[in-house]
């Protein structure tokens, strides 16, 4: 059985991807310092290290295990909170990234896998990209991804590290953090219907995304971890796009109550809509998404509704 | 008369843009951490912080100064160094920029010049660049040096900064610090020669590079100030190269007594060889280089025969 080091695992993906290697019997350490993510999703059986992984401190408590490769999902992830505060969202993006390349360069580790962004792109016209499509980066976020894949290849070449960035398009679905109101769209519109009944939309209702379902993010991480050697970076997209419109309309018919929208002003740096091609990744690792936009929101808004209720003791 | 911040003027370019600064009538407040700077490079009249430009608390030092610009020229500059750690070159030469960034924004400062490097190019076929050209960094300073940019470019758009990174070719010339023998390759080989008449050659001798004078450097400098808004980066070069060959001979030349030469292997993410286009500097900000090489290197080596003389007691 393998051993894996799959930081962020109270967090979204981390915690869906740490899940995966439990249950087909891997061990799993994660280093996770709670600041987004939340210490129930980390998945039992799973060795924990509170922390940032962008503290050489944190990282010494690893004491130099080996794993068979390192999963890089820590790091919090809202364009909107990079402008907050650019040197914090430098750390645990970029130098979180190097530090943790620096490991598996010292403890013999061959693989390390990343999750990039989209946002690398910015706003692209014609709006499809590929992964030959110029990067303008729009917000600090998206700037430290961009860095953390250009570290990667570099430690690739000289340091004979497989190493894959995974350039996320709009992740979401069941698990997604419902109180963090700052990132990712899906889940912000989702949470907003189901607790007030009334979504507040910042920007325009005819931006839009490539949403990715959760349990298709995870498998292009395993797709990824069969790499054999050098740098590369694919989208994980759909190809396809929906609108803020469509997505409130797809919420709202999954609710048994009517739910209000109101439109506010944008978030700085903010994309206004971009969407993936996915024939490299098709290609060269055998990915595909297999989850349709409403069929995601479907099992998404069940769940949010059965969890609201909960969290309510009704 | 304005007010300046020089970041790193007890080094090689910031010593120099400070004293043309101070000799033209202008205050200037360097901040400095004399890791491979020196403290008697800083003119007279400059207001002087020891410390880092990464480090927050150095900041807050700077009182809310309302300067006329921020010059960015601190950090170290070895693509060497940064492969033996990677996370101080990320603070140095990245967060650095971020926090003084920020730090213009809070202070109504509206012009930033940075340091920038032709490191961020790599190693590109044809070897004549343009600022159009493929950035692949291949050391972790020019990663950290192109993310910089990157900031740069937000701070314009989002918050009206105008940014330039002028990104320098070889800079050469009298009042390179000769002790350091991890950058620049004029001044490595020049100390070699005069100090113990041997030149040890770290790679092939059919490398090359576009080498700049120090004076025309700090003319871009003064030339960048002077643009009106936006972000840009421009090459700092001259458009020709010479040969690693070539440098020693022309260093040879110069000197009294015989040199001998010896090659071994190359260091990491050493570049082979790149020369910069220069159409764009010339016609946006109105500037080309002055000093050709053969004459730059006559001054530089007669600075630093008399600067070892001198040192030697003789």
């Amino acid at each position: 059985m393998g051993k894996y080091l799959v930081t962020g695992a109270a967090g979204f993906i981390g915690g869906a991807v740490a899940e995966l290697l439990i249950n087909r019997g891997d061990s799993v350490v994660t280093i996770d310092n709670l600041s987004t993510g939340m210490r129930e999703r980390i998945p039992k059986g799973v060795d924990f290290i509170e922390g940032d992984a962008g503290s050489p401190k944190v990282i010494r408590k690893l004491n130099g295990i080996r794993f068979d490769a390192i999963i890089h999902l820590a790091g919090q992830s809202s364009g909107e909170v990079s402008f907050e505060n650019p040197v914090y969202d430098l750390q645990t993006n970029t130098q979180s990234t190097l530090l943790l390349l620096d490991y598996a360069c010292r403890n013999d580790i061959h693989r390390f896998v990343y999750a990039g962004s989209m946002s690398v792109y910015g706003d692209q016209n014609p709006p499809l990209v590929t992964e030959d499509s110029d990067t303008v980066p729009k917000s600090f976020y998206a700037v430290g991804k961009l860095a953390s894949e250009k570290y990667m290849r570099i430690y690739a070449s000289e340091f004979g590290i497989t190493c894959t960035a995974l350039r996320f398009f709009n992740i979401y679905g069941v698990g997604q953090n419902l109180s963090n109101l700052k990132q990712g769209m899906a889940s912000i519109y989702l949470a907003m219907a189901v607790r007030d009944h009334k979504i507040i939309v910042k920007g325009s209702p005819d931006r839009f995304r490539d949403f990715v379902y959760i349990d298709d993010a995870v498998s292009s991480v395993m797709a990824a971890l069969e790499r054999k050697n050098g740098f590369d970076f694919y989208n994980v997209s759909t190809k396809h796009r929906t609108r803020v419109e469509e997505v409130i309309r797809i919420i709202c018919d999954g609710l048994p109550y009517s739910v209000t929208t109101e439109y506010v002003s944008g978030t700085q740096g903010d994309q206004f809509g971009i969407y993936g091609d996915n024939s490299k990744i098709r290609k060269e690792l055998g990915w595909s998404p297999q989850v349709k936009f409403e069929e995601g929101m479907a099992r998404m808004t069940e769940w949010a509704v059965e969890r609201m209720a909960a969290e309510r003791g009704m």
